[in-house]
């Protein structure tokens, strides 16, 4: 017999799961849209050209392929089959691959339309993504991101609607976060500063583990990188660095890289951010943080990350400024800005901290029970009033007992029954149960109408 | 450098495609909502297990396959890999597939969820499906089924209510559509009264196609299958039948196969539908139709098919009984039944009768002029306030020359323009320009807001 069970790393969303993530989804959409972006979509499969080589070598083997259609081996020689070389042997067989995130996809459609593209291009795009990653608690090979993008303008404007999106999308669901905001740019001065330029990515890596392992083993770390004293001694400053302020860090920052042209120009780029979030009274929520790196490496100015504050489960956003994301596909010198929205931990968070609205967990208003053949077919007309008034209704298909049909209506949380039988069909006033008061009324049809649009 | 297009057969959707296939789901969601479905998702791959067999032989052959992770190829034989023979090697190096419907990952889900689920269940599923079909004109490898189901219930209501979502479904997207309803055992009846009932598939299949092909070659393909001449006269009867009403065709049938236990059972549940439908002055849009048959073997009772009247595209939604779906996942007697609204034919028709809505094409509502620097940040609380107010605006990220920025706001085809220079820095009444008319006024914010919402 068949399996029934999705494969591993994979799920099914039953009907409350998925109208909680439709909500999620409604609202970052409509903050999406309040902003301006426009939404594209972009296929499930890329050619695996497009994809290979973006992600770095561990995502390459993260990529899920699909296996060419017809007789994929007839072409394969016998020494490359019996080698058993299997990543060798992937790019003959399998032209195609899944989308691994949203950004890329973005890029390649960029560079494909450009022609069409009015610039700035403000996009958003809600899409899933798979990953063949190992399952587990939290991590899952099918997800949806929630991107949005300005491509085409280098204004700090951008980055500053950013961090407006961000402040609106969780202050509409109800989180409190902390935007952790930092520039490439100033990480790229004082990795200058400190005379150790040719060991950037070793630092930037080691100091994006600072919240995870502390300290004293980011200084372990970057001994073993045989970085010279004096340089971990002034990386160690800005690492301890306790100050409250913004203003504050960026001042740390300028005195060590100031001087540097990374330095100082990340200095402005920051303090221009700062100031327009003050007077968006936004400032309060971003906090400069001078050891968020983040693993991608295509990123050259600002760079953000979203920490719920009042749960442990990693970033739930993040995303910042590339300079060049086309450039692979061949367009040279258009900047980006943007952010991903991580729907499915977005979930978590808020199923943690009880904030899904409670109106989302049934859609339909009002139960019509079966009394029999008669006044089922007395009850369809109703129905399609009730709809028609923009009610969302049911009628039992069949004349169970009532025990049965009243347990169904209870199950799926329905708030309202309506009950007409031989009496009801005579007078005209039909008898309207409320599921939570127990209180029964005698009503017409447009009363009842009313009283459940009340609510 | 990496290739920039999508794979042959699958689509890009840029913003006004997105949003008007936005709009065309959102209509299909709604009315789901209004007859009480609930949504739930699946994921885009299932075991391959789950999906091979389902769809027949030529199926098969047209799902997507997953390449298993790893070092897929270390397990296999030398024998077996220098055979190349790739069918029989799929199997060992892909366990998993890509969606191909949203019906058999829903009887699978039915099967595995059976203890949670309160039957009869009504569910509701948009996502896309893939299949490795020759891409052609309207025919692609990645397209969105738009699905709904009662599962657990045999009561013809259930039919009824399909036709009245069927029904409200295209009146609000303003198509003019026919139903066109037939019943799996009028064709069983028939098929029996003609004394042929072991070539029951090829008779289906040779009057399926009578659309196509016309009333002589069906014929043709019937006495190929050796039907006895007598039979093929009989059969003749029914398929150039020139009945107007749904009555007279019910006639046709009864006194060809009233009869038979299959014919009579399907008189009688076409019978019961059509009453209803009378009731609900809706049995003008729908057809009994005795030579629909659709290819899916699974259905037992009730066949449903739509056609636009005014686009020839073949079937844009469809659907049937299916008495044991989930019969092949082990779980037996469970009634069903469901339609699939085909969304991107839908869309082809909406387009061929410029159908789509024209608010549709543009969701910014407000342009804020960029003069400077000093102008742009007196702007940005204003934008936060207009916002608020639920209209969707944006500032032009840089203050480039003002014909540049009036040529953005007008190919993105937003209706207002406001300009704040000096001038009304000072005063606080700003210049709004209406694009269609041209029209400028000095308005306060708030009668900015008003305006256009008053829209």
């Amino acid at each position: 017999m068949a399996k029934t069970s999705t494969p591993k790393g994979f799920r099914d969303f039953n009907p409350l799961e998925t109208s909680r993530r439709k909500y999620i989804f409604n609202t970052i959409e409509s903050v999406f849209q309040l902003y301006a972006y426009h939404a594209i979509e972009t296929p499930a499969m890329e050619n695996l050209s497009t994809l290979t080589g973006k992600y770095g070598e561990e995502g390459d083997k993260l990529l899920f392929k699909v296996l060419n259609s017809g007789d994929y081996l007839s072409k394969l020689g016998e020494d490359e089959l019996i080698s058993r070389h299997s990543s060798r042997l992937t790019p003959k067989i399998a032209d195609k691959g899944l989308r691994y995130d949203l950004t890329v996809p973005f890029a390649r459609y960029v560079v494909e339309h450009q022609h069409e593209i009015t610039f700035p291009f403000k996009r958003y795009q809600i899409q899933p993504v798979w990953r063949a990653d190992r399952p587990q608690k939290g991590r899952y090979r099918e997800f949806y991101q929630c991107d949005v993008d300005v491509i085409g303008s280098d204004s700090l404007l951008n980055e500053v609607e950013l961090i407006q999106i961000i402040s609106d999308v969780f202050g509409k669901l109800g989180v409190e976060v902390t935007i952790k905001l930092n520039n490439r740019k100033l990480l790229l001065g004082i990795v200058e500063a400190i005379g150790e330029s040719d060991k950037f990515i070793d630092i930037t890596v080691a100091i994006d583990k600072l919240d995870k392992i502390g300290i004293e083993n980011v200084v372990l770390e970057l001994e073993k990188k045989e970085l010279k004293t004096e340089a971990i001694e002034k990386l160690k400053s800005v690492l301890s660095d306790q100050s409250e302020s913004n203003s504050s860090r960026i001042e740390l920052v300028k005195k060590l890289a100031g001087h540097t042209e990374n330095g100082q120009k990340g200095v402005e780029e920051i303090e221009s951010i700062i100031q327009s979030l003050e007077q968006l009274k936004l400032e309060s929520s971003v906090k400069t943080d001078l050891t968020l790196a983040r693993g991608l490496n295509y990123y050259t100015g600002a760079i953000f990350e979203v920490v719920a504050n009042d749960v442990q489960i990693g970033s739930i956003c993040g995303g910042g400024r590339y300079d060049d994301l086309t450039g692979i596909f061949g367009l040279k010198d258009v900047s980006g800005v943007g952010i991903s929205f991580g729907a499915d931990r977005i979930y978590d968070v808020l199923q943690e901290l009880n904030l899904f609205p409670e109106e989302k967990e049934s859609a339909t208003q009002l139960f019509f029970v079966n009394f029999g053949e008669k006044e089922a077919a007395f009850c369809l007309p109703l129905l399609q009033e009730v709809r028609k008034a923009g009610v969302s209704c049911e009628l039992y298909p069949s004349a169970a007992k009532m025990k049965k049909q009243m347990s169904y209506a209870d199950k799926l949380n329905i708030p309202y029954v309506l009950m007409i039988g031989e009496e009801e069909m005579n007078t005209g006033l039909f008898t309207l149960k409320n599921m939570q008061s127990g209180e029964q009324k005698k009503l017409n049809l447009s009363e009842i109408i009313n009283e459940i649009k009340a609510e």
